[in-house]
Parts: structure tokens; sequence; C-alpha cells
């Protein structure tokens, strides 16, 4: 907390959020002598260290951005990325439902391009570790410079390995699967888990995620859970309210379970997904 | 993160989650010699003190529960409240949205029953704060009460007090308006705010939106979204894949804009709150 | 239309619609002599024939109720049922879609409770048919009950049969299958769709949509769409407008279809089910 | 219905759909000696007369399309339009609502580009009415473009007046507003409508849903409701069964209201629009 003033100010060094007409946006780190070449001019990085966040500046040819740090949400939407990334809009959500917070331990496979290894990282930050698992070495350079362009190397061990043979932690707090056959890793994924902790998946197809059901129901994990969440944005004209003509309709069924002493796992917590207001309210 | 080994087990003074039949759940904290009764028999408390997290148990009559460490999810769906409350599926996007996370100094208005205020004191620990103000001083010891049991207290700072005469705090990383009329509180807000910081709001009507769209639009903000989360919930039977058959239609729709340098924003960052892909990649 | 003047009076035999405090609605035949008992007191039929649809009357201790000739709409929602129903948010869609329309020969299988039988029979009235199949003829009693009851018996044969020996009728335009194994009769369906004609159905669960698509593709059938329809209904009050707090979140996947000349279906009309904008705009 | 046999197949005039490559799509009508030129090659008419509706045909290059008879769905979406149309999936669910069916009669205001026509004279035919007021001539020439264009102007009374002078029927079953100020012709609404009838508007704003709503609440109209409708298509593959990933976030609301006898509409049917269970069922 810049403590009592308003001026806090870029400095050499810092990622950017630039957003200029039509909220066209980018992100940029500031590096001094560097030039930045927008569809709308140019402007000096040399100009903009130095300058209060929240500052309008303006292009060679004198078209307005908005100069701001940019958020973990933007971070995510704008990491490099060959592969589909899982959204803020269900991160920021099974951030709370697996419980991850400061401290967390927590895998995740495969790493992807690291749009879900950003979230997890900043949720964990600073004593808390990701373990971000991945096959594909080019996919792990990928997701290793988002995290490190995102300031958040610290607490990310990467490892480059097949998860058939299993996780080398033992006892994490949660464990999240963002591949395409999350089934047949659930042997490991237990073992990986600290009684009580949280699984978790996001699938594309409802194949998938009938499949994934019909493999927990065996193992010992409880409580599965499947959800989706969808996200509608408004148009901001006060006098004309009014949602934005199109939308995402799907990025993912989101899939969760919890982590059981095995064979204690039989017949309890089936049945009906919705969680009941309860009659047995504390 | 309990290393090398399964057994992690439920102490004195924990709470713990129970997920009995039909998954009805409740959440308690273990004290010795207490019984917990519902609606399927008796649980002793003795009888859970040092038994695994993830482990089943059964009550006297033979019912079986699930016996587990309650998420943040879950604590804050089972907070006492007499108010409304800001619902996981918002609370965990608008902390990646408005960037909060561990060491974020957070403000919040009001307290209400404490249920934004758990998750928003969670994603700061342990160096972060969250600053919590409330009219109302039942409403407040409700939410002190609902900050104590989750043992967030420490990083919680509840402030009684109107805030039509400003907050105490400035430099906020980000500031949250759960409140009627935001848009009587926009100049407090921005006194607190650090330059480029994040303003949240949710609002139930569309009115109260628009209300408040238009009230941003001379204020030093900029990029106003207006945006809502639907979450739908599926059944969990494998070879009967669908989604439940009601769900939440509304709780709010979620506002927010980001603080600029007074005098600088005039007209840019208006318009339509698509964010496009952008010709201005980096 | 009732030609140059407002007075449009109920009459004995008519439906009427009656809409009383909190929105609580009914139906009701109007017949001299009788009574309707009501939880706010009762009305007599005496009273309400011959009265101007549109109406407020008030009960015998003075509540006020709406009078109005029901919609179909309305009769779709009320009528008595023992099975799931097609609601009017996927029925009215599935006319469009299915192109039912005035002087339509559509067969239905099965009739279930009637409820989408009153939508069919409704819009191909008077010189179109709707062919209704069941096996349960108690499910038959209740479904032409309804259909009679709707005034629109004229238009609907109902047929007592288990279809996999086939429908009777060939050449009808639009055939639905409400059922829960519709894989099962495409080929009786083939038989009874005129070239070009529309199979449709509606599926509660993924996994039968995934069997009936697999299905589809050796089938004399190209164009599979699958959709599904959400409403969201919202309060009303002008100064506080807000969706409702609760919905539906699921009635039915819906399948569409559509009838080629066997042996012509292979390859093509597969795909992506989105029908885009095209570049072959004539 | 073609009785008994397949063969149901083209004729000079006929309007035919062409779904190619990728579902791109085409309406035309046939007529000898012309020509279909599409991206993917040439198909002559003459060899489309005469074929069974369903056959696949081939352009000169071998590309194969399917040949069908369009439904009211397909023209609707492929109007010539130079205005936001009525989409099928708010259209269908209006006619069921607003009961309008086979022999109805029904004002539209404006015509816009005739899409919402097409509907209502598809639903009314071959008794009903469609009275379709337009201000704009050349909007009128268009929506009676493609009315023609569907064989739907027998059903269809075209009005090039200004409704603010009241319109020329009374006693009409429906009356749909589909213009920005609807709460400035209420009156004349009124004065057109049957008593019991059924006023309805689609708007794009939640202020002017806001301000319709207050509009009402003082006029001759009782039972109010808005709704909005979302429909998700999902890709057909059997094994990738999922949503499309992208969809249509807001058409327009859906208000709807009925027509009561004036000084009757104070109180009642006010409230939530929510409309329940209700204890009073028949």
């Amino acid at each position: 907390m810049s403590v009592g003033g308003k001026p806090s100010c870029a400095r050499a060094g810092d990622l950017a959020l630039l957003v200029g007409p039509k909220r066209r946006w980018r992100i940029v780190r500031l590096e001094p002598g560097q030039t930045l070449q927008t569809h709308h001019g140019v402007l000096n990085h040399d100009d903009l260290i130095g300058r209060p966040w929240g500052s309008r500046v303006a292009t060679h040819l004198g078209h307005p951005y908005l100069f701001l740090p940019p958020s973990i949400h933007d971070l995510i939407l704008r990491i490099r990325r060959i592969t589909q990334i899982v959204y803020p809009k269900e991160a920021g959500y099974l951030l709370l439902k697996m419980n991850i917070g400061p401290g967390s331990h927590v895998i995740e496979a495969g790493s992807g391009s690291g749009g879900l290894t950003l979230a997890l990282a900043h949720a964990v930050r600073p004593d808390g570790r990701v373990y971000s698992y991945e096959t594909r070495s080019e996919m792990q350079r990928l997701a290793r410079r988002n995290v490190e362009r995102a300031g958040l190397a610290d607490v990310v061990e990467f490892r480059l390995r097949d998860i058939v043979e299993g996780f080398e932690e033992t006892g994490v707090n949660a464990l999240f699967l963002d591949l395409p056959t999350p089934w047949d890793y659930l042997e490991q994924a237990y073992a990986a888990l600290v009684n009580g902790g949280y699984l978790g998946a996001v699938l594309p197809t409802a194949n998938q995620v009938a499949r994934l059901l019909a493999a927990l129901e065996p193992a010992p994990f409880g409580l599965p859970e499947v959800e989706e969440i969808l996200l509608r944005a408004y148009k901001t004209v006060p006098a004309r309210l009014r949602p934005v003509d199109r939308m995402v309709a799907h990025t993912g069924y989101l899939v969760f379970a919890r982590s059981l002493v095995s064979g204690d796992a039989e017949a309890e917590g089936r049945g009906d997904a919705e969680r009941t207001g309860g009659d047995d309210v504390s």
C-alpha cells in the first residue's frame, strides 16, 4: 500500500496495461529507450516510466491511451498461448471451491500455456507452491515464460514428466487435472493429495465428464460435483443498459471431488450434486 | 503441506464439514465432550477428534457421514446471515478481476453478514488487510463473529462508521461497495484508492447499475464494466449426465472500474465494455 | 375478431383463467350453478358467465381476481400431468424449427400427458393433424382428456400402439420423438416422414443426446442440431428491474434433423452445428 | 401430406434451401434456366426442379449440397434485413405466450424488415390476419417483399401509418410493439385490443423495460411479465458433445401484459412476475 498519497508511479521493468480507442488493450514491460507501436501511433517508454498509474497518455498521433498496472485477470487473458486456457471466470471460482489461498500447495497437470498457473501462483504466494507438470518441453517453455513475465516464477516448480509415473509430491492440498483423460490419473492424484484434499478438472465435452464421473465412483474420492459458469457482459452506456451481443457459450465443464480415506468411500457422498440448504444447519 | 503421509487428522478446535445422506451438510467446531445432533442420529465430537480427514463416520443410528475440513467456499455459504451474501461464483471472479491476492489492502463497505469479508480475508493473508465498514453495530457483530469463526480475524479491521465521512485509509489497492447506493460514495472511494486501483460493486437491480454507470462518467474512474455470472450445476450420475432442475437466476450485477489520475478521465475508456482481442497484441 | 367493440364476454362452457393474490392462478370451465373454491374465498360461476373478459372479480371475502381467457401457453402449463412435459419455451421454438403450422401433419410419440400435443394441435388447426402415439392406455386417457378439455380433440388422432411396429402414416411433415430411446425408432420415423421432413426429439441427458447423434450418423437424416433454451423471468417492479431469484436450469436438450433421400446422406450436412452467416447469401 | 410415398419433389417456383460444405446455406427460388453461383461451384436450377427434396446434389466442381425445402425458421433468419429482427427463439415463444394461432387477428408495429411478420403470418394462416404498421415506406417495401417471397402475402395487410393516430382495427386478439418507445402507444394499443387480449413488446435495453413497466402501471393492462430467452447450440459430434464456443448473449427483453376492462386494473395482477405452482390448482 502506497500509504498516504495518490502518486503511485510506473518504474522501469514494470508491466503496464495500455487501453486505447475501442478498448483495444495490450500489456508491455516498460524498458528505457523502447517504443511501443500501436495502430493509433507510437508511445515512448521513457514517457511512461515515472508517470502515475491511472494517467492518460497520448500517442504521437494524439490518440489517448489509459496507462494502468495490469491485473492478474488481464495477465491471464493476455498470455501467449498455443492451447485453450482456463478463463478467469472458472479460475476464480475453482480457487474458492478448492480452498486454494496463501500457503496452499497445489499440483496442476498439464502446464499448458500457463494461464491457470498464473492464477494459482498469484493465489498461493508467497509461501505456497504450485507444482506444474507437463510432458511437452516446448509447452513447458511457454508456460515458464508466461509465469516469469508475470513475476511469479518463485512460487512455481515446473516438472517435465509424464504423470502416469506419478507425482513427486505428497500431501498437497489441491490437484487440478487440465488434460484430456483425467480418469487415467486418479490413482496418481490420490497418492499426491492429502486426506480430504481437493481434486479438480476442466473438460470440454460432456462425454469426458461422464467418463470421469464413472471413474470416480470406485475411486477413493467423494462428493463429486459438475458445474459450468456463464459470464455475460453488458454494454456500459447508462441510458442504454443491455447485454453485449455475443458471449462465450462454453469454455469447459468443471468437475470437483474430495479425497477420502481409502476404503471409506463406498456409497456415501453420491447422489444429487445439489447441495441443499440442509436440515442440519449448525 | 503434511509432507509424506496420508494421515492428516482433525484436532480439537478445528472446523469440520460433515456431509450426510442426500448431501445434507453442516459445519461444526470440534470440541471435546460435545455431541452433534443430526436428523440421522448423533455424532460424538470425541469420536471425530483425532480421526483422519476424509473418513467416513457413522451416527449412533448407523447413517454415514463424510468428515472433511471445510473449504472457504463452504464457509462462505454457511455463515450465519441476515443479509443477501456475495456468492462464491461472484467472489472468486472479483478477486481476480480486482487483482486481490496475498498482501493486498482492500476496503469493503458494508460488512453485511461477512460473506465477502471471508473471501477477501482468505485471499490477502497473511500480510494484506481487509478494512470492512459498516454502520449497523449488530451487523458488524455478526460479520465479526463469522470472520472469527473462520479464523481470519487477524487480517480484518472492522470499522463502525458511516462512509459518507470518508474512509480512514488511503492508497488501498481495491475497494468494493456492497451497498444499495454506491453512487453516493464515489468521491470517498476515489480518495481511498491508489492511482490505478480497482473499484467494484454488486447491485441487484438494473436501475442501480444504470445509475452507478451514470455517476461514474464524470468521476475520475475509467474502464467501467458490468458483468453477471450464471452457475449451473449438473447431476453427477455418469450414465445420466444432465443439469439440475433449478438454478439461481440472479444474485447481482457486478460493476468494475479503475481509478484514474484526476482530470485525465474525460473521454477515453468509455464505450463498449467488450474487451476485444485487439490489434495491438504485444 | 369481435369486430368493433370492447365487450367480449365469457359464456358457459368457456375455459377461464383466474389470477388472484400473488399471481396464484387456475383455469376452470364455466358451468352454470357451479362454485369455485379458492384460498381467498368463493366465486360463483354464474357471476362470471356473461362477464367481460379482462374484468376484475371479487370472492365472497372480497379478494380480487383477474378474469381472462387462458392462452395455449397457460393451458400447457396447467394440464393434469403425470410426466415431465415439454415447456412452452421449447414447444414454441420447435414449432418454427420444424416448420409446423396450419395444415401440417405431425406425428408425436409418446403422447405423455399431452402437453406438447396441445401446442402441436393448436398450431396445425383446422386442417392439419396430429397423430399421437402412446403404449400406456392410462397415459393416453390423460392426454386425450387434456386435449379434449382444451377443445382441440378434432385435430388429434390418438394411437395406442408400440411404434417399434412402425407408424400408420406416411408422408408426414414432422415427427417428434418424446421418449427415452429415440435411436430405436429412426427407421420407423424415416418411413413415416416425407422427404425433407423434420425429425425432432427432446432428451433430458447428455448421454442420450450423444447416443441419438451416433445413431443419426448412418441413418438417412442430415443437418443434425442440438440446442437448449434457457428462459429467465424478471421481477416487474419498474424501479427495481431484476431477474427473479431462481429459474429452471434444464428441461431437456432439443435435437433436430432432416429426412434425406435414402443413400444420399453419407458425408454432407455433418460437422459443426453452427449455421454460419455464409458466403453464399442469395 | 404427400400420402403414401417418399418422392416429394421440387417444382419451379418453389423456394429451396441449399446447404453446402461447413453448413453454409442459402435459400433460392427455383426458376427454369437459372443458375446458382456458390463459392464451391455452380448449380443449375433445371437440375434441381423435379428432384426429390432431401436429395444430395453436386456443383459442377463436385461439391455436395443438401437440397431441402426451407422452414419458416430458415426464412426468418434469411430475410433481407436492414434492422435487427426478432429471432425464432423469441418468435416461437411469443406465439404461444400471446395465444397466436390459426385464425388470430394480430397487429404488429412496426413492420421492420418483416421477420416477425413472417412468423405471425405463418401461424395465423389461412383465416387470420396480420396488420403490420410502419411509417417508413422503404422499410414497408422491404417487409412486403420478404412476406411475398415467403408466399404469405395473403394474410398480411400492410399499413403505412403513424400509430400515434391509432390503429384502424379493433378487437384484435394480440398486438405486438416492436419499436423503441412502446410506452407512447399504450392507449392506441388498448383501443385496438379485445378485452383480455395480449400485448407484447421486445426491447433491447433494461432502461426501456423499466419505462414500459412504469407506463403499464396506470394503464388498463394487467399481469405484466418480462422474460429473456437464451439459446445455446451444441456441436453434434457424438463422441465430443459440447456447446459451441460462442452464442448470442442478447437479442431483447420480451414484455407481455393483458388487456383489462378499463377501470378494473388498479392493484391486482401486480407484484412478482413468477407464476407460482399455486394453491388453487383446479
